[in-house]
């Protein structure tokens, strides 16, 4: 019998506590023998909880409890969460997590800790929720050099997206929407400006090109100024808008890093993507795209993958995972400016579609029944700072959009 | 260095040795050392391949070379791959295959062997060529009961169904055009009724429950049977016609698995599934829904996998993985008959609508444009053995499918 601690009680964590109880024979099976949670630690009280007795306040009691082998951090943050993380490692305990804020900011750290003491830091459950995406990505994607990686990577912004489409609601009023229905925080900005997609992305860098890659470098833009009228001529075009977190490799190994709404051809499976799902498409060099699908939150979910790590951290008790990357101080990522793609342009004012035609000679210009006063195009290929360029000399650029 | 053999160079052969070759540094780089491939046994000549010298008849050499650690068996068939499985395994050799036949008829052999010899019997390009399934399903949904798996697990009828689907062309036209461009065998009997997704959805029940599914149990139904008529009442029903292999968990923990042409919903991520595409969704009870799309054929896909296996089996040399099922006579597939589903029904006869409405009642009848002299309907929920009663009852059924 394996004993372990949850870490916080919020909703993963009483999720995990949820699985582990519940779902009791079918961890058993897999992980040849029970894990009982011996510890919950939380700074608040559960007196209702069937098992108050488990509830501690004072980290130490992990610490030091030698029974302890595995633990569940899933307390959120960069402050206590990596505190306690670096200590049970120091303790000798293997430690799994969905803190993607903690392991893009100190994974490299924690798991050259880890490695060190022969331990496991294992975190599925930080990219994707519930998505198995980091183990097929490290165990059956090795054959292959990763070209791509391209994901829709938070949920809260593909609902909107959804609604802005679907509905023909507009921004503002869908994000009152999701926050009304719990899909969005009171302060939506780490979803909606892109920060949680960013240190997804970064994490699934990390693992992929075995380099640290710090969210500071992944250029992040949000969905905040995405309009209906960018919705309508995304669907003129066979497109639908989606927030993409994506990297691509470069022939002399370094990467594109970076997250922005795209217009998303209805060709690509992740144009199917509806709702709060995510979705992490990988493009290898040798297997081509594979897409791996599913929920991206949630408690049951989330824990769900939180659960599965600590399984294989039972498994695994006397042999290391070989998972994770150095932080050895190189910089992979190469800044946006020489990235080329086909770009969607709006343009306001009378002489718009003149305009854009001068300037995209080629362009696809698309037009949008009685609206007037404006005009967007598909352009050809062109790098973001020939892109910059030619936004500034037009000056009036309403909204524009990579292509995917 | 390890050295490794390859049993077999058609496609998928010839595939695996142009990923060790070409892409050499990324496979040493994720193996923690090199993998040289020593001998490739085919009784064909290859006089221009580069290294001729590599290439043997006699299979003995590499049942005889302590050297050879890793054997990939990509020769296909129960026969000869049968035999030379077992006696690598005998000699101290881990296998990796893409074999589905084989792995489906004496997987639970095979893995017994490999497990008395501390070896490792891996196949995930058995299941869903390159897609990574079965490590993420035996590792990563391990807090889960696996409550159904609905995979689009052969790609040629795929590529037919949504030829006939798109371009409005018939069954047999389909049929001789994917033939034509290679997607399909001159015999086409394996793909076109079912039989390849048969042996897949019984490896992946296999693994998600345990014990051995035998393929003979699994009641499987191809194509062949659809009809333009069908596909046209399917879009109607705001549906596409994709056949599925399925195995669905019951409280008793006994499934049902089956392959069957359905009706999809085209609010299902199974819809979306274009082409030559694989796709398997999975849901368990904590995580729900997960899927996994990518290539389920083609020699660089398919071969991406089995480069990954071999990878794993040389990092995983001294500990054997956990992945198998049992043969324990144990039959846990119940017959299909009290499986109920709702079900799309054509009938054929002037008098088809009232007939169908008497013998359903309820059920939301389907009009197409001109169509007269038949008319076809989706039920309520009704178990295989209603089914067909009712339609024994009405005589002149022309299609059903379940709904999904």
């Amino acid at each position: 019998m394996i004993k372990a601690a949850i870490m916080g009680y919020g909703t993963v964590g009483s999720g995990v506590y949820e699985i582990l109880d519940g779902n009791a024979e079918v961890v058993a099976g897999n992980a040849g023998q029970e894990i009982e949670v011996k510890y919950v630690l939380d700074l608040r009280d559960f007196p209702d909880h069937p098992h108050p007795e488990k509830f501690i306040k004072d980290f130490s009691i992990i610490e030091n409890d030698p029974e302890i082998t595995v633990v569940a951090e899933v307390m959120g943050g960069t402050g206590a969460a990596y505190e306690f993380t670096k200590r049970c490692l120091l303790a000798g305990k293997s430690v799994v997590t969905s803190n993607k804020a903690l392991v893009a900011k100190h994974g490299a750290e924690l798991i050259a800790i880890a490695k060190e003491n022969n331990l496991n830091y294992e975190f599925e459950a930080s990219v994707g929720g519930g998505i198995p995406i980091i183990r097929p990505m490290v165990q059956c994607l090795t054959a292959n050099n990763m070209l791509a990686i391209t994901g829709i990577l938070n949920g809260t912004t593909n609902y909107i997206l959804n609604r802005m489409i679907r509905e023909g609601i507009s921004f503002d009023a869908c994000l009152k929407e999701a926050q009304a229905l719990g899909y969005a925080e009171a302060d939506p900005t780490a979803d909606v400006e892109g920060h949680d997609a960013c240190r997804k992305i970064a994490i699934l860098s990390d693992l992929a090109y075995g380099k640290n890659v710090a969210t500071e470098l992944v250029e992040t833009e949000g969905i905040s100024k995405i309009t209906l009228r960018d919705v309508d001529y995304a669907e003129q075009a066979g497109c639908v808008v989606k927030l993409l977190g994506r990297a691509v490799l470069n022939e002399d190994k370094t990467i594109y890093a970076f997250v922005a709404p795209h217009f998303v051809s209805k060709s690509s499976p992740l144009a199917c993507v509806d709702g709060v799902y995510n979705a992490i498409l990988t493009t290898g060099d040798m297997l081509g795209d594979a897409m791996f699908y599913g929920q991206g939150a949630g408690k049951l979910a989330t824990a769900s993958a939180v659960v599965a790590d600590m399984i294989d951290c039972v498994i695994h008790s006397k042999n290391r995972r070989r998972l994770g990357w150095v932080d050895d101080g190189e910089n992979i990522v190469r800044p946006l400016d020489s990235f080329a793609s086909r770009w969607y342009v709006r343009l306001t004012g009378e002489d718009a579609a003149a305009k854009l035609s001068e300037a995209f000679p080629g362009a696809q210009l698309l037009a949008l029944d009685g609206v007037t006063g404006e005009a967007a195009c598909l352009t050809g290929e062109l790098t973001t700072a020939e892109m910059q360029a030619k936004k500034q000399a037009l000056g009036t650029v309403a909204g524009s959009m990579r292509l995917l």
